[in-house]
């Protein structure tokens, strides 16, 4: 069975969004401090269609990252339906008609909606009944291969403390942002083990991996 | 001029001590699996006394910290003062006659004390005008050579608000304390500018170095 495996860049105070988070600043006062040596490097660029960029030790660790994703989950915020019921139906998120993943997704929210095929092979499938439900469903599309949350932060956070996470990989970035949303502020993560996989500095970022026993 | 120092073992969310720290548990519940990583070391037993031990990747980092260090600030907590006025006078803190620094302590205290003279070249004065009167102490008995903060998170913290500390040596433990005292929870650590200069994997622990700038 594949791995749940959650990536995200933290500042070195533990936030991994600034404050006032809105749709128009989705990261927060500061927020994009954070992603900075990812969108100089080469292999983020070419995923948005720009030439150029770094390649340096953070482009392996990237690489990585992408490989062996069978399908994704993703926050409701993160899809881009904002707070209350859909507001435009269909709204069809901030991705456009050929969003980036490529992948069967799973938006966890209360709002029940039909699914959503888009071009580029990215379905989106909205699950109402829980963390596990979307995991369950999730694990089938993805057929052996991993699952990845790809962001809300506060969706990987309920997965860690359910014990379901199994891998983490933290961008450790060289900043403070004095206030926002901490990864780790949770009392019951004390009933999680970690296990430190590796290591690797590169510029602007330390790449931290550790794996999760219950 | 020597530079200021802190090196500190941090859980990985963020807590340097466990909660309810109290004279006979300093470190606070689970504060003791911050420090297991060094405990192993021979380069720490053979400081305590005691055979055997590990040597590792720490083991290089440890020696380095602990060179070049003319001088010592720490908390009263950590010199073993406890609450409220000298509780014994004279009153020598838990380290006995002959305390491992070997070198010239400053403690910071509300509470006047004469300095104090231990076997083994420890001194320990106390300073009552603040932290930045207590560095312009220990950098003139340092005397070119750089000051260490040895203990107390809450003094650290002071030196790196106002941004007097030089260097920061994490070693980021992976664990999850779940509660305790933060090290970085200050919104005013936005004014800090951090760079990271190095990154080193070891047995239980990774050790991360960043320099300041204001």
């Amino acid at each position: 069975m594949g791995r749940l495996r959650y990536s995200v860049s933290m500042s070195l105070d533990g936030f991994v969004a600034g404050q006032d988070q809105s749709a128009t600043n989705p990261l927060g006062v500061g927020g994009h401090l954070l992603h900075e040596w990812m969108r100089a490097l080469a292999v983020w660029r070419k995923e948005a269609g720009l030439d150029g960029g770094e390649v340096n030790a953070s482009t392996a660790v990237i690489e990585r990252d992408d490989q062996n994703v069978g399908a994704i989950i993703m926050g409701r915020n993160m899809f881009g339906g904002g707070p209350g019921p859909w507001r435009v139906d269909p709204w069809n998120g901030w991705w456009g008609d050929n969003p980036p993943f490529h992948l069967p997704v799973f938006v966890l929210t209360h709002h029940p909606r039909g699914r959503l095929e888009c071009e580029g092979g990215t379905t989106f499938e909205f699950v109402t009944d829980g963390i596990t439900a979307a995991l369950d469903r999730a694990r089938d599309a993805a057929n052996g291969m991993d699952v990845a949350i790809s962001g809300g932060a506060g969706v990987a956070k309920q997965y860690l403390a359910a014990g379901l996470l199994n891998d983490l990989l933290l961008h450790l970035v060289p900043v403070f942002l004095g206030a926002g949303v901490r990864l780790f502020d949770n009392p019951a993560l004390t009933a999680i083990t970690l296990k430190q996989e590796s290591t690797v500095q590169a510029p602007g970022v330390t790449h931290l991996a550790y794996s999760i026993a219950r």
